[in-house]
C-alpha cells in the first residue's frame, strides 16, 4: 500500500495530464460527424497501453469503431483478469448548458469537467494507469487483458461480435469493469446489478405534409397531439408501465432482500435539493432506491415534431417523434421487451396516423454474485483503500455488454465503479471528482493482489 | 372587361416577373436573421407602388417592421377603398421537404412555387397590378389606399399602432383584403368569417439538469413524459377541447345556418387523398366544414425536449417545450382564451415539475357582413370576372387585424381572396396558380367598379 501511494504521488500530474489528453477527443459514437476523432482515439489508448507496458496491442478492426486489445501475461498458470472499457462519449449537446468547453477539460474545486470525464475515459483509464504502476513497480500478481471498445454509448453491436470471434483471446476468470459508481468516498458500494435495455424510436405520420393550422386545423390528426395521447397512455396512474406483458417476467425480490437494498443511505430531502425538484415521482408501491435498480422504467429521451424555432408558427405538422428506451431488470429480455413495444405502440395508434417503430439497441439486464472470489477481492480492496466495507447496491444504468460476457465467455463481472451519481453523466457539465481518480488508481492494484491471492 | 383583358395580356409576363423579384427576397418576420431582408422587401414593395402610380408613398417605421403606405385620391367625393396586404412571410423550413429552394420561385404545371406565392405576396401584388391598370387605363373609379405590412405572421402588433395613430389617414369606406382562399376557379367563393387565434409557448422543467435516464430513469418525473399528459388531456375522448370556460362564448349557429353552410361543394373522399390520410379526426358533432370554419380548436405547431439529434442518447431531458394554439370563433375573446389555457395549464401542471406558459400573439375572430355594398361589389365582380356567384364560406385562418380594423377605423372587410386550400400555405411546397393571379388581377379592377357605382 505504501508503495502504490508513493508512486501515484510521484506521478499525479502526469496521471491527470494525459487523462486531459484522452478527454479533448471529441469521440461521440452517435454522431458519424466525429469519425475521424473517434479513430484518433483508439490509437492514442492503444499507444497508452503499450507504454504502461503491454503486450500484442491492436486497434482491432470491426464493422464499426475499433476495439483497443492488449494484454499482459506473466504466468499461465496464473488467473486472469479481462478489464472492459469504452473510449467513446455521449453526444455533448445541449453545449450552450456547459460552464466550460465539453472537449477542454477544466478543473474547478477539485472535479473534473468534460465529456467523458467519469463515462468512461476517467475510469476505465484509472486501470491503464494502475496496470503502469504494477508494472513499473514489478507487483502484477496476475494476467491482465484490456478490452477498450468504442461503441458502448450506441449499443456496443461489434463488441458483440468480436467476443463471439475472440473467445480463446479473452479468455480470462473474471471481467473487471470501472463504469459505474458508487455512493461516496465516505460510503463505497459495489454494485451488484445493472438494468437492461430497449431503445426505440417511434415516428407518428398524419397528414402528408405540414398544413396551415387554421386552414386545417380542427379537421385532421394533429400528430403531435396523437403522439403526446400515445406516450401518455404508456403509464398509468400509479406510474406503472401499460404494455401489455411488460412485468410478465420481472424478478420479484423477497422482504428481506428488499429491506436489506434500502439499508443503503440514501436521503430524499438531499437527492430532490440536488436535483431541484419539490417532489419526487415514480412507481408506486416502491422507494426511491428500488424504482432505479429493481424496477423497469420506460422513459422518454427525446421528442420533436412541428416548429420549433424562435416565434410563432402556425403550422399543423405531418410528423412528430421521439425517442423511447426502457431499462429493464432481471429476467426481463431485451428483444422480447422490444417486441412488446412494438406491438403495443402499432396496436395503440389510432387509425387516422401511421406510426413507424424503429430498434435502436438493446442490453440484457445482470445481476453480479456477492460471493464469488472477485467480488471478495473487490470488497477487500476497497476496505483497504477507503477503510470502510463496501455497501452492495443496484445500478440503475445499463452495460450491455455484462450479460454477453457471461454468455459467450462464461465468466461473471465485477462492477467496480468509482464515479457518483452525481457526475452528469450524459448530461451537461460531466465531471469525475479528481480524489476518485486517484482512489480508484490506488484501489485497483489492491483489487489484483487479492484476486491473485484468494484464487 | 375587354380593356382589362387586354392590358393583362399585354403586360403578363411582366406581372409574372415582377411577383418573381418580389417572391425572392427571404422576408421572414418570425426569425431576425433575416432583417435585413424583410426590410428590403419593404422598399421594394413601396418602389413598386410609386411606379404603378400611387402618391405619398411612405416605408412608415414602426417599433417592427415598417409599413408601407400609399394612396391615389381621385376626387375626395368619391368611395375610397383600404388595400391591406402583408410583405412578411412565414419560417420555409423544414427545407429538406421543398421540392425547389422557397426563395428561388419556379414554375411546374401552371403553378408558381415559392415561399409567399399565395401567403401574401402573390395576392397582395395582385392589387397592385390592378391599381396600375386602372391608372394606366384611366378606369380607376374610386379612392384607393394601400397599407402593407411585414409583420402579419408574428401577430401585427405594431399594425395596431400604427392604425391607431393613423385613423385619419386611413379613414376609407371598405378594407379590401386578399389573404384567404376560394374553393376553386370552377367554384368561386368569398370568405364571409376568420378565426381568431391565441398562441401560446409552454415549457415544463423537471430535474434542473439532464440526468443519466439509467441512474435517475424511474425516480424523477420526466418533463416530456407529463408534457405529453397534459397536451393529451386537452382534448377528451370526442375531441373537445377541455379548458373550463373554452367553449362558454362559441357563437352556436342555427340548423338552417349550419345547412346552408353545409352547402359548399366538399368531397370527403378527395379531401382524405389530398391529405393522404384514412381517416378524419375531429371535434365529434361537426362535419369537417363546420370544425374549420365555426369551432374554435386547439392545435401543437411544435414540440420539443430531450435528445433529437442521430441515434440514441439515453438522457432523462431537464426541459420539454411546445407551441400550442387555438383558433377562436366568433364572440371567443383571443385574451380570455389565452388567460383561460394559462390558468388551465398551470393547474393541472403536477408538483414534480414547474410549467412556464409564455404569450405569442393573437387576434379576434370575425364575421363580414354578406349584405354590404361592399359584399355586392365583390360579388358582381367575381360573377362577372368567372361567370357564376361566389359561395359565401368561413375560413379557418386568422387575420387577426381585420377585427381591429372595425374596433378602430369602424369599417368592415371584404375577403376577396384567389388563393386555393390546397395552396401549402405555411407549408414547404407553397405555391400560387398563376391563373389565378391573373384572375384576380382581372377581378379587382371590377371590384372598384362596383363598388363605386353602388356606393
Amino acid at each position: 500500500m505504501q508503495e502504490i501511494k508513493k508512486y501515484v504521488d510521484e506521478n499525479k500530474q502526469r496521471f491527470l495530464d494525459e487523462l486531459f489528453e484522452l478527454l479533448r477527443f471529441p469521440s461521440i459514437s452517435a454522431d458519424p460527424g466525429f469519425k475521424g476523432d473517434v479513430l484518433k482515439t483508439a490509437d492514442f489508448v492503444a499507444g497508452k497501453l503499450r507504454e504502461a507496458g503491454a503486450e500484442k496491442v491492436e486497434v482491432c478492426p470491426t464493422a464499426g469503431y475499433p476495439i483497443v486489445y492488449g494484454e499482459k501475461i506473466v504466468d499461465a498458470s496464473k488467473p486472469t483478469v479481462l478489464v472492459y472499457g469504452h473510449y467513446d462519449v455521449q453526444p455533448a449537446d445541449p453545449l450552450e448548458l456547459w460552464k466550460t468547453s465539453p472537449f477542454e477539460p477544466t478543473i474547478r474545486e477539485g472535479k473534473i469537467f468534460a465529456r467523458g470525464a467519469c463515462d468512461d475515459k476517467g475510469q476505465f483509464y484509472m486501470h491503464v494507469k494502475a496496470f503502469e504502476l504494477m508494472q513499473k513497480t514489478g507487483t502484477l500478481p496476475c494476467n491482465i487483458k484490456f478490452m477498450i471498445e468504442g461503441e458502448e454509448e450506441v449499443g456496443s453491436e461489434n463488441l458483440g461480435i468480436f467476443v463471439k470471434e475472440n473467445k480463446e483471446r479473452l479468455k480470462a476468470d473474471v471481467v473487471l469493469i470501472s463504469d459505474t459508481a458508487m455512493i461516496s468516498l465516505e460510503d463505497p458500494s459495489l454494485e451488484t446489478g445493472l438494468r437492461g435495455l430497449s431503445y426505440l424510436e417511434v415516428e407518428v405520420t398524419g397528414p402528408n405534409r405540414d398544413l396551415h393550422s387554421g386552414v386545417y386545423g380542427g379537421a385532421v390528426a394533429n400528430p403531435a397531439t396523437i403522439l403526446c395521447k400515445l406516450i401518455a397512455s404508456l403509464h398509468d396512474e400509479n406510474n406503472h408501465i401499460t404494455i401489455p406483458g411488460f412485468y410478465d417476467d420481472v424478478q420479484s425480490l423477497s422482504e428481506a432482500e428488499r429491506e436489506k437494498l434500502n439499508e443503503a443511505p440514501y436521503n430524499e430531502a438531499e437527492y430532490k435539493e440536488d436535483l431541484g425538484v419539490e417532489e419526487l415521482w415514480g412507481e408506486q408501491g416502491y422507494t426511491t432506491i428500488e424504482r432505479t435498480g429493481i424496477r423497469p422504467t420506460l422513459e422518454v429521451n427525446g421528442i420533436w415534431g412541428g416548429y420549433t424555432g424562435q416565434g410563432a408558427k402556425t403550422v399543423l405538422p405531418s410528423k412528430a417523434s421521439a425517442k423511447i428506451s426502457m431499462r429493464l431488470v432481471p429476467n426481463q429480455k431485451s428483444s422480447n421487451i422490444t417486441q412488446l413495444f412494438k406491438d403495443h405502440f402499432e396496436r395503440i395508434a389510432p387509425k387516422y396516423v401511421s406510426v413507424t417503430v424503429t430498434e435502436h439497441h438493446g442490453g440484457e439486464p445482470v445481476v453480479t454474485p456477492t460471493d464469488s472470489i472477485a467480488y471478495k477481492a473487490a470488497e477487500k480492496a476497497i476496505e483497504q483503500s477507503f477503510g470502510k466495507k463496501p455497501i452492495p447496491t443496484r445500478g440503475g444504468g445499463s452495460i450491455p455488454i455484462v450479460a454477453l460476457f457471461e454468455e459467450v465467455l462464461g465468466i461473471k463481472t465485477v462492477l467496480m465503479g468509482f464515479g457518483l451519481d452525481s457526475d452528469n453523466l450524459h448530461s451537461p457539465n460531466e465531471k469525475f471528482d479528481i480524489a476518485n481518480y486517484y482512489k480508484g488508481i490506488e484501489t485497483i492494484p489492491l483489487f489484483h493482489k487479492y484476486f491473485a491471492e484468494l484464487s
